[in-house]
């Protein structure tokens, strides 16, 4: 697909967004001089907003629209058009965007709706605009977009008013969110934005190439991204591990649940894919996700203005006791840490607190400012200096102690206010801050503001400031950059495998599947196959008076157990060939068809924690890894962890970190922890062998059995991808 | 204790509280000529307040403050103290409380710290205090309280500014959230506050008392509450049980986590106990919990101004459909569900919406409002006419599209809030709205909220909202007023049972607590007691061929299998006799001095699901019932529930329903699902011996296991309560 091959150039050069995100020319396609339209509107936002650019409204019916005249068609444009934004309805697409190819036109804006979204009959109207503009070299914002604007050009094609021009890029598939958060920001009063676009149904231009415009864009500081959803994840998360070692990114994702999926899909036509998987893979990359909407504003201004933490224990500086037993809450559940402060930090607090206050982080200066702020102030340095804190968050009242207690004290708020600023500016720890009296906006809160340090006015918006502050600060010293494992280098006889089971159009067998995890160095546990019962007497020889399994082998049955095709805990041939006879008239009961090639014996696996490892080819994020406990772990809790393939080592180790039943790999109960670094091995070979092998489709370990010392693959699935060919 | 004699008296009687919350006469102790000082801030707030009662300054050292003349002491007052705030330090509050007992004071607002909180001495000065307020029949507010106000009364001894008198009753451990929720409201617009009492160290005056007071109060239409802890969680349950049917009550509680707890104790000296639990016994009695301190207020406004739903079916109409993507997300999440519109609702929306419009809820009236905003009324109107629905939820840019379309739709949109509002008060299910405007209040959105339809700026806040609303709804359809299960007649035998080993100092034997089971209905393994070798054989002859279970029978030994204590799987007499000898060696061993009564012997338990029950007689709250999944749902999952006891077959049923792991009760993989109502009779049985036992004190049936046709109790104990005497 071409929108690849030119994402893939982007990757090395300029991003083509820059030519027609700030454009020097626009034309308007179905310009109007009816105010309600937004033919009208667009053209009132770029003169109003002093767009310095040339504009060309396309209309043929009336000579001049605002003052500026009009042009009967595209093709009687004096001039070269950067940008042409395309008000009329979605028949008239395939050839408007035809005209703008031969006019040369750069970037097309399509507002209508009325494509895939709708079903059959609008995804191919939106492959006709498609194909025209791929024809006439004419990139696609939408359709089905809200617009865009990009505020430092004076580019703004919504006529949205008051906005300030700021910072934060953001690419939102709904126009909605884009005015919430543009009201969000002017009552915040210190936010502003760089560019926006609404990426509508990603056509041609998909939120891979608008980060990676984003990520260049020297005016904006943090990308900021509402999906429903990806349309090329893999390309996506190659692009966000470039960018978010450079700035932050954040997105909100919807679809987490069965709704919202249904809801994104009648809106913009989104895939919307597995949640809890996106989720991982975007903090793979490092990318910060919210899971709230009114989180995503707060976040955003957070991890653009503050330092990264580099860990996550948190000094709480609170004079009051009841909002410090909150925060303790929330810093908790958010996998925060109160930082334990040092014997000399306590000292130097106990000098400058009343005897009552609570010394113990959350410090509770219990009365100690209440006519002197500036005693927070000297607190929050005093926890900045103590090496075993990695961010410091004030709690509380500040800014409206002249308000509460005596006019007086507005003089020591500045004093404080301005002691927090140059405590921001000489230590390499963020300081984040709750006050309640935010909403009122008093003077040192404004001053803190616009010195850079955002205050917030929830309490739980500022742990999950500080929780991002604190996971990107983690990714960026441990994750970022780590090298990620390399493809094993495919054996001969593997290949020859693959080739055999794509000629006789079936999956891998699984004495297959595990003879390719054995060659490339995984424990499989022993095995035999047997063709025929003559060849049990040499396998009930070969292991001895260990307890066997006995598994049927055939292409045609794949619930092996529910076709009675499993046997376990024999011991001695008589008892094999008993078995034996037991799956053979059992199966061919179960398939009369069924093309049987034996059974296989193996010894019965010690008892121990049984995991699942697997593998999916994602039609949206491409080769995943996914590793959880056994049964209801998987079945009825969905605690699994994903990753992208390749994994790095701290990938693995990660993913095992993360289960809600990770208690059970540690060892409950007094039984011993099983070997997670066995496990981790394991996770990086089966990535290995999964970019090796494009002809691995899906691959399923389940169950693989974890002991104190090593693991087991007991059973293994391999889903054969039969459009590569093996080789 | 007296507490619970005068709360008891309560119960019957006017709340007492009221005598000293609404005074007619208030003396300050320690009252000042310091304008920083608590003792004048507070005759601040009194006389600018307007407050029409005496005020009563006792200073001996000035003869007026703020031109009321003081008196020396409290016993030169002239008439009678209703109240008094007392601001003097820590040590001098026993001898005050004594001579406010001699004045006749009802009620005394007690500010110091430095009791309980603070460690043992403390908690020993807060002992005298108390001792000296009931000698003198004074009530007691706090200590370490942040003080009170009853704005309708005009007692303001916070001196706070700009608090509106409403409907809200706030009862608060932390005077910083009392500051925030006034901020949050002032900046509302619409919110206003009736009482505010903030408790202290609860040393007289608890939880209980404070929401039976707002519960009486006509004032009060919302009791909204943070707790660190409760001091008497029982009598507070029942209070809750009376008043939640009246009016909504709203608790936040803090130490949802360790920290959280930590944090709680050094603050108010409060024991936090489980965070769970204490959730799941609030929700039993019809309190509305909510878990983020940003949503206090949302959920105390909406739940005080909107009709409960009679469901969780909402119907969503929207302007655009991201955000309809995410509410969906966010109403799954929250348990609800979007209403399925009827054909007949379909067609009438249809009717008035543009062809692109998605009729299937969520609605998106995809453009169809823009030039017309009336047009989203009479979308809710048609959703709220459809049977199927029990809330209506507006999601979108209503009261801006004035400022976003054209001015000229001002009148529309106020026309269209008038009709929202004749529409709620027409119909009995309620009407929610969210609009991204909320932040700079336009005319409709004013209008709608000054006629008491709240308008919410964040689509989280507004899905909490609805989601307490149809939880309130749901509790007063199906669990308020249920039959509490109630004691079972207590059997002559099982009280001599327990006679018997009090007497002999221990806990009850499993085949007792199996006893009591039994002789009260619950399905218990059948199982005879050997006391020696000799009388296994007619054990076993008993038994016939079924493979049976040996358990040790010690008062010594409570862990039976680390003592080598239990075999399982025996066949016939031999093996029984081999397995007793093995048992004696074994318990010998494990404790030599052990008290070895002979071993008890049932049949093995068919394979089932196993559950666990267990009571526990809460410090705080009284008997409580727990249900859980056994093994690893128990263990690492923390997945259970609990009630107070007595249960409603409502609770019962409630606490299967409300498990993580219910899934596998429902059956999983194709078995079938386990006896459900076998399940909730058991709970209820429980409940029933557990009200009519008070020598129980804790009991633990682990495992149950459940079956498809009832369950069996495997492995019972019951830890008997030595300070009540068997009768």
């Amino acid at each position: 697909m071409s929108t690849h091959d030119t994402a893939l150039a982007a990757s090395a050069h300029r991003s083509p967004l820059h030519d027609f995100l700030a454009p020097d020319s626009i034309a308007i396609i179905g310009a109007s001089a009816d105010p309600t339209k937004r033919g009208y509107k667009a053209m009132v936002g770029l003169i109003k907003g002093d767009y310095a650019g040339r504009i060309y409204p396309i209309n043929p019916k009336v000579s001049e629209i605002l003052g500026v005249p009009t042009c009967p068609t595209l093709d009687d444009v004096p001039g070269a058009v950067d940008l042409a934004l395309i008000c009329t309805p979605a028949a008239t697409l395939p050839g408007l965007i035809a005209e703008c190819g031969r006019k040369g036109v750069k970037g097309a804006v399509i507002l209508a709706a009325g494509f895939r979204e709708t079903g059959a009959e609008g995804a191919k109207l939106e492959q006709q605009v498609l194909d025209a503009a791929r024809a006439g070299g004419v990139r696609i914002i939408g359709p089905n977009t809200s617009g865009m604007f990009n505020l430092h050009k004076k580019v703004n094609l919504l006529d949205l008013r008051n906005i300030k021009a700021g910072d934060i890029g953001f690419i939102s598939q709904s126009g909605n969110m884009l005015l919430a958060l543009v009201l969000e920001a002017e009552h915040n009063g210190h936010v502003g934005f760089s560019t926006y676009v609404g990426p509508g149904n990603q056509t041609d231009i998909g939120f891979n190439d608008y980060l990676r415009y984003l990520g260049e864009d020297e005016r904006t500081r943090v990308a900021t991204l509402y999906v429903e959803g990806f349309r090329d994840g893999q390309r996506f998360l190659q692009a966000a591990r470039e960018i978010t070692p450079l700035k932050p990114v954040v997105v909100y994702k919807s679809g987490a649940t069965e709704l919202g999926k249904k809801a994104a899909s009648s809106h913009t036509g989104a895939l919307a894919g597995s949640y809890a998987m996106t989720v991982d893979l975007l903090r793979q990359v490092g990318v910060t996700v919210v899971h709230h909407s009114d989180r995503i504003l707060p976040v955003a201004e957070g991890l653009g203005l503050l330092q990264q933490a580099r860990g996550k224990r948190v000094a709480v500086i609170a004079d009051g006791g009841g909002q410090a037993t909150i925060t303790s809450d929330r810093l908790s559940e958010a996998g925060l840490e109160l930082a334990p402060l040092s014997e000399a930090t306590r000292k130097r607090l106990a000098a400058i607190l009343l005897p009552q206050a609570s010394l113990a982080n959350p410090v509770d200066v219990a009365g100690s400012s209440d006519a002197d702020p500036e005693v927070l102030a000297r607190c929050m340095e005093i926890a900045a200096e103590d090496d075993s804190v990695d961010a410091v968050f004030l709690v509380g009242m500040f800014g409206g102690y002249h308000t509460r207690f005596a006019e007086s004290l507005l003089g020591g708020e500045m004093r404080a206010a301005e002691s927090m600023i140059e405590l921001a500016r000489r230590i390499d720890k963020p300081l984040v801050i709750y006050s309640l009296y935010a909403p009122v906006k008093p003077p040192a809160l404004r001053r803190l503001h616009e010195a850079g340090l955002p205050v917030y006015a929830s309490i739980e918006h500022a742990v999950r400031v500080l929780q991002a502050l604190g996971e990107r600060g983690a990714y960026l010293a441990h994750q970022h950059g780590q090298p990620l494992q390399p493809g094993v280098t495919p054996v001969e006889d593997m290949q020859a495998m693959f080739a055999r089971a794509q000629n006789e159009g079936r999956d891998l067998y699984e004495f297959e599947a595990k003879a390719l995890l054995r060659a490339h160095g995984v424990a499989v546990a022993e095995e035999r196959v047997v063709h025929g019962a003559d060849e049990l007497a040499a396998a009930a020889a070969h292991f001895g008076g260990q307890a066997l399994a006995m598994k049927v082998v055939s292409k045609d049955i794949l619930h092996k157990s529910d076709a009675g095709g499993v046997v376990l805990n024999l011991v001695g041939e008589a008892a094999l060939g008993e078995a034996y006879d037991r799956i053979m008239t059992r199966c061919r009961a179960y398939d009369p068809n069924a093309d049987i090639r034996g059974v296989l014996v193996t010894p019965m696996a010690r008892k121990g924690t049984e995991a699942i490892v697997g593998v999916v080819r994602d039609p949206i994020f491409g080769p995943v890894l996914m590793f959880g406990l056994g049964g209801i772990f998987v079945e009825i809790l969905e605690d699994v962890a994903f990753r992208a393939i390749p994994l790095s080592r701290f990938d693995a180790e990660s993913m095992v970190d993360q289960l809600k039943g990770r208690r059970i790999l540690e060892g409950v109960r007094g039984e011993a922890a099983v070997d997670k670094a066995a496990l981790v091995d394991l996770l990086l070979k089966v990535s290995s062998i999964v970019s090796a092998y494009p002809q691995l489709s899906e691959l399923d370990l389940n169950p693989v059995i974890a002991y104190p010392d090593g693991y087991a693959v007991v059973d293994a699935r391999v889903i054969i991808n039969r459009a590569v060919v093996s080789c």
